[in-house]
């Protein structure tokens, strides 16, 4: 470990990707943070339980130093493994490459304790991450805005990309910011589809914010990042490598207030983002396709055995995300002549048996009690202890 | 009313459409729910009801001398609106007519104590059948067969035609009865393909076995009753109506161990079908499609909500029906090569710490829980108390 743990190195390093004038403490704790974030890679729950009992700092002097660092929950193996792990990349020049990227990139470094931290990540526990690099506004996924993951195969068909394409722009104009991978495919279109209708969208990548991947997607990145963020806890310079994009997806997960799979083989890393909004205990949502695509058989697969919801537009999202009290679907298409007759006779405030139905309306009780189970199916009715009534909301 | 209530009576209208030599009270039963079946129309719970308390005889016998039919949980207003339904419609002429047209169509009449009788129609309760027609072989609805609605829309999408051909091949081979309502669209094609697989297959029609609705269908209608049956609560010569179609999908709903919707829009008679199911408790399914798709709304909100499962393929229904044990999908192409070496440091006898199963791949424990996750998500690990172990089946 070839790193200077001083106020003056601490400065040299912040400067240029933080804008305010830190504490001493403070400082060292910035400065401590972004040299892990730097050491490890991303969602190393060891490193995160250390950082945790001793504090950024203090763990970071006792590793330079090689002093115990020994933690509650973490086994004296897996520590051993970990200092292994993190000590031959504890070095002054990543660190400074790493900032000097960040400062020609124009990405700023935001820590835990900045008022725009997204506090959703705190779900994480000892997996969140030390810092976030950020290029563009990351208040836009600070907890105040509502925020949706629109991810999904990079193997899309047009009818994929249709229905993202679809659901981003209606929820982004409605205020809902969109959370995805910057990925070919679902990512790249609900990015371009938020971004076309003027709405927040933010992008998550598995590698620097200095490098845009794929390169095919650098300028829907740097369209991103000016007018919504793009944001990495990886350090500038870092490549992307399969097990970041599998970290990055647990991010997409934790900043989402819902996640929603548009479309998914059974490999796609994006069934990897389900299982992590799963194990966050965060609503999950999978719009289905036809059984005979094969890019549709993860989402169906999200819907059967993790419980994710179907999804059929907008207006589902917002059910999950709890925007709505009421469904906003259309019922009047069920209606027919007779269906007419009966929701007439029943009252959204009172309670009335199909008997008392089928006498107001001059209908058959039978038939009755057959347009009531129709009825209750589109949601138009509800069942009550003393009989039916009309749902409150037939918008 | 216009019916004599006597043994010679009785014999001359069960002739023909019974093989048996009932005994004198059997025979009048047997007599009496055959003019019952001719006097309500399907599914009265009234008269269910009445039957139930008097028996179908004895309850016939006060209908037509006038004599009081008040009956435990039935409205004397409810009671008297029945008996205005049903008198007009108690003419033995009606009563001939519809034997004479069962004889020459070949129509045999099913009784609730004969052998044959599926007992799934209980769980209808007064709203079970007072008979039913029957052309072909009724013990394919036997208790002991397994049984599968097939239903769905008359405007059926190219793709829901192959779903419903796929699906009702492969579960028919599987030695289950496909049960369906003879229309155009979804409902044709599973008789057709069951037909054509050499599998047992049954059409409830909505008005009598002797008049093939829809016309179009007549051949198939035929083939069906040559090689599975076709059945009718309604007695021959009774026209199709709307309401006689509701009531015949909770006939479909019940004589089946599940139902699975294959397309439907939000109008379709089939969420009928599928409410009878749900309002039975039996396991209800229904296949997913494009959101696009207005054939795929209805089986979206079965989905969504109806709790019902999302079917993707025969081997799904077949879980339904609880016929497998275990899921038959093949988890091996999720496999990638540390995959592979993390399956292999497990055990399905044993469960393991994800460090362990670090120890023994080599693999990262971090990259191990990310692969965990995602083995997870596609079956092929189960969480235990103490670790994971691997799912028995992987086949």
């Amino acid at each position: 470990m070839r790193i200077e743990l001083t106020p003056a190195a601490a400065r040299a390093a912040l400067s240029g990707v933080r804008d305010d004038d830190l504490e001493e403490a403070d400082l060292m704790d910035a400065f401590a943070r972004l040299v892990w974030s730097v050491v490890v890679e991303p969602g190393d729950g060891v490193a995160g339980r250390v950082v945790e009992e001793w504090g950024a700092a203090e763990a970071l002097r006792r590793l330079i130093a090689g002093h115990p660092l020994q933690t509650n929950g973490i086994d004296a193996s897996d520590l051993a493994k970990g200092l292994s792990r993190w000590k031959p990349r504890g070095d002054a020049t990543a660190v400074r490459a790493a900032t000097e990227s960040a400062r020609r990139t124009g990405a700023r470094l935001v820590l835990p304790d900045d008022p725009g931290w997204p506090g959703r990540l705190a779900d994480l526990g000892v997996h969140a991450p030390f810092v976030l690099w950020a290029r563009g506004d990351v208040a836009l996924v600070a907890d105040e805005m509502p925020t949706v993951a629109i991810v999904g195969a990079r193997a899309a068909t047009a009818y994929g990309e249709h229905v993202a394409a679809e659901l981003a722009a209606e929820l982004a104009s409605a205020g809902v910011t969109i959370v995805s991978g910057a990925a070919y495919g679902i990512d790249g279109v609900a990015h371009r589809s938020a971004l076309h209708v003027g709405g927040r969208t933010v992008a998550l990548l598995a590698g620097g914010v200095d490098r845009p991947y794929p390169s095919g997607h650098a300028a829907l990145i740097d369209a991103t990042a000016r007018s919504g963020a793009v944001l990495a806890e990886t350090p500038c310079g870092t490549p992307p490598t399969k097990w970041r994009f599998l970290a990055r997806n647990r991010l997409i997960a934790a900043l989402a207030d819902t996640t929603v799979i548009v479309e998914a083989g059974v490999r796609s890393g994006s069934l990897n983002t389900a299982a992590h909004a799963a194990a966050l205990g965060r609503p999950l949502g999978a719009v289905p396709g036809a059984v005979t695509s094969a890019s549709s058989a993860g989402c169906h697969r999200v819907i059967r055995d993790f419980d994710g919801s179907l999804i059929t537009g907008a207006a589902d999202v917002r059910e999950l995300l709890g925007l709505t009290d009421a469904p906003t679907l259309s019922f009047d298409e069920t209606r027919t002549d007779e269906m007419t007759r009966v929701l007439d006779a029943m009252s959204t405030r009172q309670s009335r048996s199909p008997d008392e139905i089928a006498r107001r309306s001059g209908i058959e009780p039978q038939e009755v009690r057959g347009l009531i189970a129709l009825a209750e199916l589109s949601g138009q009715v509800l069942e009550r202890a003393d009989g039916w009534r009309r749902a409150l909301s037939t918008r």
